[in-house]
C-alpha cells in the first residue's frame, strides 16, 4: 500500500528571502571625495538602519565587499527593498556581483509519513478531498508551531557563511528515486550532526526549487568561522552529503552593525 | 510491428516567443537627469504600452531588472520587436543580459501513437505519401482545435517563473532511446501533477530544439510565488523529471504594468 | 582481416569557413551621429557587397545581432577578411561575440569502406606506398565529383540556424570506439531523415577538430524556422544524436540583404 | 565494533589564510604619470613591508600579475588586511582577479583512528562527554606539538605553486564512503611521495570546506619549478590523486620581495 | 615483481614556455592617430625582433588576434618576457585573452620501463640511492642526446594550432590507473599516427601539471591546416585519444613575420 503513498514531502514556507553580493567599485569610490562619500554613507545608514529584517556582512575575498540578507513576508517586499537600495546614491558605487532568491522552508518527513500513511490506512487515496483537507489542516498546524522558525530574526552571530545546493540526480545515485523513508533516515541521520553543532552554529534553511538555480540556500551563523568547517567537513561523510549533496559557490561574511559601515568602506580613506 | 513506429512524437507550433532579460545601467540612468528620465520612459510606455502581445516584469536578484515576454506570429515580427526596443532612448540604459527563443508547441504523444499505430495497422509505411498525408491531416486538425493554446494570451498572474530544460541523454538514462509508450506514460503522469496546480499555475511550453540553447522553455504564472516552488517540487519526484530533466538558470519575476513601469524605474529617484 | 582496416573514415575538404557573430554597441552607435552612422554604413555596405561569397544575418535574441558567414579558398583569406572587416567604421560599434573556424568537409564512410575493404582484399596493408596511392586517388576522384558541395554557394533561404556539435566520447558510450560499419549505419540513419527534408532544409556541414572548439559546425538554411526545430527534434532520436551527439550554443538569423543593413542598424534611429 | 566508529578524521587548525590575485591595469598605471605611480608605489611598499606574515608573488601568465598570500591569526585580521589593501592609491590600478579563504589545517588519520579505537575498546561511545573530553584532549596536544606547522612561515622559496582541489564524490568513485582505515591507506601512500621531494618543495596544506569552493587549497613552495610538475605527476598515480582528487586552476608565481616591487611595476616605465 | 615498479614514466624538461594570446582594442587603435600607431609599432617591432625564440601568429576568429610564443631558459625569463612586452605603448591597445605555462617535455616510457625492469632485476628497490642514482643518469644522458629537441627552435611552418589536453580519470576509465606498459603501447600507437604526417606537421609537447589548468600544451605547426584537422581526426580514433583524451579550446593562427606586424596591425588603416 505503501508504495502508492506521495514521493513529495510535505513542507512548510515561511518569510521571503533574498541574498544580495555586491563589490565596491573602491577606484569611483575613492575618486568620489570626502563629501559626496560621507552623503552617500548617510543616506544608507538611514536607509539599512531602518530595515528591521536585513544584515549586513563583509564579505571575505574577491567575491565581493558586501553581502545583505533581507527577510521579508513577501516577494513583492523583497523586490521593493532591492529598489529602494538601487537608489541609494552609495549604489552608484557598487557592482551586483551576485544574488540569491529563496523562502526559508522547514521539510516535515516525519509527519509526512505519519500524515500519508494515517490517511492510507483508512482508505483515504491521495488527491481527493479529504486528503487534500487533513494534508493542509497537518499544514496548518505545522505553520502555527513552527512561526518562530518560520519567520526567524537573523541570529546576531558574528560570521556567516551562505552557500546553495541541490540533491544529486547522476544515473545510479539519484536522491529523487530514493523511497521517502529512506529520506527520512538520512536527513534524521544529517540533523543529528546539525545538532551536535548547536551551541556553536544557527541555520536558515530555504528552499529555492522553481525560485533560483538551486534547490536549496543555506545560511549557518557562528562566533568562530571554523565551526562552519568542521560541520561541513563531519557532514560530508554522512550518506546524505557524501553520496547526494551537490553544493555551489560558498560566501563567508563578517557581521556589519550598520553603524560600522562608514569604517568598513574606508569612509575617511 | 510497433518497433518500426517513428519515434518522434507529433507536435503543433503556435506563436514565436523571446523572452528578453535586461540589467538596468543605474548609475547611467541616475546620472542621465530628470528630464531625460522622463523622455525616455514616456518613449519606451508608448511603444510597449503599444505591442499587444508583449508583457514586462521586475526580475528579482542580480539577474536582471526587467524581462519582457513577447508572443508574435513569426520570428521575423519578433526581430522587429527587438529592433524597435533597441531604438528606444531607454535602451541605452538597459544591458541586454541574457534571452531565449522558441515556439509555443504542444507535443502530442497520445494523438502521435492513435495515429501511427491506426497507420500501421492498416499497412500504411512510415515516410509514404499516404502516411505523410494522414499525419499532416491530423496535424491539421490539432491545429486548429488547439489554436487558443497555440496562440495563448499572456495569463495576467502576478507573478512569472521562467526556466529552460532539456531531457536527460545521459549513459544509462537517456530520454531519447526510451519507447515512445513509455515517453508518453511518464509524460502523463508528469501532466497529471500540472493539472493538481491548474487553479494556482498557468503555463506555457515552448520548443526551442534548434532555436535555441536548451530544449524547451517553460512559462509558469501564478498570483503566489510559492506555489512554483511546490508544483515544480512535486514534479521533481516523478520519473519524467527526476531520472530524466536537466534545468538552466530560473528567473522569477513581477507582472510589472506597463504603467508602473516609471516607479519601477525610479524615474523620480 | 577488417579488424585491422583503418577506423578513420576518408573526408574531402573545400571552403575555409568563418562564422562571426557581432553584438552592435547600440548607446555608441546611437550617440555617434546620423552623418558618422551614414559614412559608416555606406562603407560597410561597399565592402560587405564586394565579398561575394560572404552572407549576412540579423541575429535573434541576445547572441548578437549580427552574424556573418565567410567562404574562402584558404585560410589566409578569412584571416584577410576578418582584418579588412576590423579596419571598418562600423567596427567600432559592433564587439566580436564569438566566431568558428572550419573546413567544409563531406565525410565518406561508403567509400572508405569501399577502398579499405578493396585494398585488403588485394593484400595491400594501410600506410604502404600503394595504399597511399590508392586512397589519395579515391579522394582525388571525390574532390573532383564534390566540388560544387565541397565549396558551395551560400543559400539564399531566409533563415539561418548554426550550432556547433561533437561525437560523445564518454565512458560506455563512445562514438570513437565504434567499429566504422556500425557508425557508417548511423550515419546512413541519420543522412534519410535530412534527406526527408531535402526540400525545406538546406545545410553545410563543416570540419572543426583541431581548428575550433567543438568537432563540427552545422549551417541549416530554410525559409521556415519550425523546420530547425522539426529536423532537429527528429533526428534527435535516431541513434547517431540520442547517444553520441554534444550540441553546443544555437545561433538562428533572418538573412540580411546587404542592401538593408542601413534599416537592420536603424540607421536613422 | 569499528563500523560504528566516526568516519570524519580529526583535523587542527592554524592561521587563516587569504590568497588574493589581482592584475595590474596597465593603461591606466603607465596613464597616471610617474609621480602618482612613485607615490603610490611607496605608499604600497611602506603598507606591505609592515605585513610580516604577507608574501608577494609576480604570477606568470594573464591569470594576474600579483598573488599576495595572509596568513592571520583570525578572518577578522584577514578582513582588515583586505581593506588595508584595498585603500592603498596602489588599489586603484589593481583588479582583484581571485582570491582564496582558508584555514591552515593538519589531517590526523593516525591520531583518530588510534583515539577513536582506544575509547571504542574501552566501551565509550562517540558523542558522549567522556568521548568528547578525550578526542577534545587529543585534540589539544596535537594543537600544542604542532603550533609551528599550524601557524607557519611563509617558505622564502623563489616560486610558488597555488592551487584548490577536492576529493571526489562521484556515483561509483566516492572517497566520502571509503572506510576511514582505506583513506589512512591513501595519505600515506600520499604523503610518503610528498617526503621524497621534502628537499625540494615545501608545502602549507589549509582547508576550505564551508569557507571557499574547493575542499583544500595547496602551497607548494620550490626554488626550481620544475619541481611542482614533477611531484604533482608523481602524486597523480597514486590512489589517493588518480581516483579521488579533483583540481581547480593553478596559479606559479616568483617571490617578489617588497623591495622589489617597483621593479616588477615597472616604475619607471 | 613488476607491479611494484614505479608508475610515473620518466621525463626529460627543457625550455619554459608561455603562450600568450591578445585581442586589438580596434575603437582605441584606430582612434589613437597614425602618428601613436607608428610609434607604437616602430616599439614593438624593435623589441620582438629582438627576442630570439618567440614567434608571433595572426589568430583566426574572436578568441583574439595575435598569439605569442615564447621559449625560455626559464620562468624568470619568461616573466621578463611578459613584462618587457606589457611595458610596450602597443600593450596599452592589447588585451591579454588568455596564455599558457609549461615546459618543453619529453616522455620516456620505452627508457622508463627498460631502466625500472634492470633495476628489479637486479634487485635494486625504488627508492634506494642506488635507484635514485642510475635514473638520474638514465636522464642526465637523455637530456644531453635530446637537447635538440627540449631546446627546439620554433618551425617557421605557416600554421600553427595550440590546445591544451588532459588524460581522462573517469570513473571507469582513468589514464592513470592503466600499468604502464598498457601507457607505453597507447602512446606508441599515438606516435605512429604522428609520424605518419612528419613532413606535414611538426610538434612541441610541453608539460604543465602543476603549472597550467591542463596537463599538456601541444603546438602544431603546418604548412596547410587541414593537416592539422585530418592528423587529429586520425588521432581521435586511436585509443590513447578516444577513450582518454579531454581537448580544451583550440587556437589557430597563421605565422606573422615581425616586419608584417604592422600591416597586420592595419597601422595606416
Amino acid at each position: 500500500m505503501e508504495a502508492t503513498l506521495p514521493a513529495v514531502p510535505l513542507t512548510v514556507e515561511g518569510s521571503s528571502v533574498l541574498h544580495q553580493m555586491f563589490r565596491l567599485r573602491w577606484p569611483a569610490w575613492k575618486a568620489a571625495g570626502a563629501s559626496t562619500r560621507e552623503e552617500a554613507l548617510a543616506e544608507a545608514v538611514a536607509v539599512l538602519g531602518g530595515m528591521e529584517q536585513s544584515a549586513v556582512y563583509s564579505l571575505l575575498g574577491h567575491k565581493g565587499d558586501l553581502l545583505l540578507i533581507h527577510l521579508r513576508p513577501s516577494f513583492e517586499e523583497l523586490n521593493q527593498t532591492e529598489l529602494r537600495l538601487a537608489a541609494l546614491k552609495l549604489a552608484d558605487y557598487l557592482e551586483p556581483t551576485t544574488s540569491y532568491l529563496s523562502v526559508v522552508e522547514l521539510g516535515l518527513y516525519d509527519s509526512s509519513l505519519r500524515v500519508y500513511k494515517g490517511l492510507a490506512e483508512r482508505g483515504v487515496a491521495p488527491g481527493t478531498p479529504e486528503w487534500d483537507r487533513e494534508v493542509e489542516e497537518a499544514l496548518a498546524q505545522h505553520r502555527k508551531a513552527m512561526a518562530p522558525r518560520l519567520f526567524p530574526a537573523i541570529p546576531e552571530s558574528r560570521y556567516l557563511c551562505f552557500y546553495p545546493m541541490d540533491r544529486k540526480r547522476a544515473e545510479s545515485v539519484n536522491w529523487y528515486c530514493l523511497p521517502m523513508e529512506k529520506r527520512r533516515s538520512l536527513m534524521r541521520e544529517h540533523g543529528e550532526i546539525g545538532r551536535k553543532y548547536a551551541g556553536q552554529v544557527k541555520q536558515i534553511i530555504s528552499g529555492s526549487i522553481g525560485l533560483d538555480d538551486w534547490e536549496w540556500g543555506v545560511d549557518l551563523f557562528a562566533d568562530d568561522p571554523v565551526a562552519f568547517k568542521k560541520l561541513i567537513y563531519e557532514m560530508r561523510f554522512d550518506e546524505a552529503s557524501a553520496l547526494y549533496a551537490l553544493f555551489g559557490p560558498f560566501y563567508v561574511g563578517i557581521r556589519l552593525p550598520v553603524g560600522e559601515l562608514g569604517e568598513r568602506l574606508k569612509i575617511g580613506l
